[in-house]
């Protein structure tokens, strides 16, 4: 037992009632008086997981309180922390048909169990209600800023798609997908959650960099995990990327650091894309340092987060924020 | 040669200057400094086609001009009907992929050439755009309705993919699908145009059941066509309906009228589902009335369409509108 092992329930304490009231929004903008719908939508609940985004908006908003007049959590981030939530749970959804992935939390994933078309329409059913809710909030600041995100989302998955078997990607242009696919959203919910509580352009741009740099972090995690971690754990399909031949970190750290030779070994691995390889491939990597290295940049990506909190008061908001990214380092799933 | 053949580039000659900015505007939304995604947003171009949605929110626009104190069509009407024929392409996108359909507009489909997940993502990237713009407007009431709208379609859709070989599907149950999945949205072009030229609410009610019921008469001609249309003239893939399972009206007629020996050499057709017996099929259909059943179904919307502008003042856009409602039926592709 590691006493500093962080819970995540431990760290949304500060915003345990509005978090309750986020899924009340969520569940209230899904209902469907057709049944088939309602049906999918039900599934769709299940899928709701660490409620990271919500969490991140919510702490955000709660965290400036009191700095040069900046007020505290309103109603309207519960409405936004719903909205941001959609989103994700569309691109999960979207993401199941393009991974052709059949379990997501420890369940089958919508695509597998009810078709692709079932899946692909649910998705766009789920961004359609995060649009209509956040053009229920008075100002269109926030519909702006939504909108302008998911562009850059959906770039970030296109860049992907197309990256996909171009096994001499480069580190940059990795970071930058996934800084669009991953790290704009999380960037806009601790902006929204700032601005929205009445943070000035400087505070909630540092805000929008920590969540930026700790929406990067995660997504490399992940992406680690997904050689690396445990199946069981991870309550998720893993190994697809490398089926997929969509490139992670410690990938490009070792088809540009290993001799030629194991360079070649790993090309011919990868072009095969044998799900049994996962384990060699899984260990190759991590022999050779290129774990231990993406592990590196992801800590790097804390580090900055980290620092963008240094000028906020000391809260118990602020502690959540710092731990959560304390907590995408540690994560095992 | 048919002199009462009806054209679209005339009837769209009193919104030529407006259709030129709409498609400026679209194309402005849609540049990106991403090859790839650029690339993709070229492709969408070449679904451009009748701009039927566009046409049906600047007509309407126009035609309420000087009713009560309405103006005329504003440079908020050119960016919601650039607004709404980007939600219409994001549908047909990812209908292809429903589909999988091979060819559109003489042209490919992205999901035959690109892939589905490129094809997925590019019609999420569409809609983004679509209420990324629409939340560049000074007030949300824009946003409210087509949110509203998007929900109401996805809805449509989520049925139809629900009722796929159900062939006991009732007449009522169908048109509920299409008036959702289809006429929604032409339903709200017409809402828009007139609202947003300062029309009344009864004035606006009325314009919107001209553009449901036209979307409805659209729809019931389109699925006609799948089944009866010619190859050439349509441009795109047919009998994609019959071959998916996908209930039309005039199969729901032939199923609801024909004697029980006939419905059962048709649900045998039906469950096969072979390409080849699309010409048979149709022949069946087509002489036993049900074709011309479904055609009488479409008139009738369209009557109703037409009967909803008797209280506008003699104008070129409402000459137009009507012309639009007498082309649904008289097109062949």
């Amino acid at each position: 037992m590691n006493p500093a092992v962080l819970h995540l329930p431990d760290l949304y304490r500060p915003i345990e009632a509005d978090l309750a009231r986020v899924v009340a929004i969520m569940d209230q903008e899904l209902q469907s008086e057709l049944p088939f719908v309602a049906q999918l939508c039900e599934r769709v609940r299940g899928y709701r997981g660490k409620m990271l985004r919500p969490a991140l908006l919510l702490l955000s908003g709660q965290s400036v309180a009191g700095v040069q007049g900046a007020g505290g959590v309103t109603s309207e981030h519960h409405t936004l922390a719903a909205v941001v939530e959609l989103v994700h749970l569309a691109t999960l959804v979207h993401d199941d048909v393009l991974d052709q992935a059949e379990e997501r939390r420890r369940q089958a994933t919508i695509s597998s169990t009810n078709g692709n078309e079932a899946a692909v329409m649910l998705g766009d059913y789920l961004i359609s209600h995060a649009f209509h809710l956040c053009s229920s909030l008075d100002s269109q600041s926030a519909s702006r800023l939504v909108g302008h995100t998911t562009n850059v989302v959906c770039e970030g998955e296109l860049m992907q798609i197309h990256s996909r078997g171009h096994f001499k990607l480069s580190e940059p242009d990795y970071i930058e997908i996934i800084r669009r696919k991953t790290a704009a959203l999380t960037a806009a919910c601790c902006r929204l959650g700032a601005t929205h509580a009445g943070a000035d352009e400087t505070l909630a741009s540092r805000l929008e960099v920590f969540g930026e740099s700790a929406g990067i972090a995660f997504q490399i995690v992940d992406d680690i995990l997904d050689v690396v971690g445990e199946q069981k754990k991870m309550c998720k399909t893993l190994g697809r990327d490398l089926e997929l031949g969509k490139m992670t970190l410690p990938v490009i750290h070792y088809l540009r650091e290993a001799s030629a030779e194991k360079q070649d070994a790993m090309l011919k691995k990868l072009a095969s894309a044998e799900h049994d390889d996962r384990a060699h491939v899984a260990q190759l990597l991590t022999e050779f340092g290129s774990v231990a290295y993406a592990t590196s940049v992801a800590e790097q990506h804390v580090s900055r987060a980290m620092n963008m909190l240094e000028g906020l008061p000391e809260s118990a908001s602020r502690t959540s924020l710092l731990s959560m990214a304390e907590f995408i380092i540690q994560r095992e799933n």
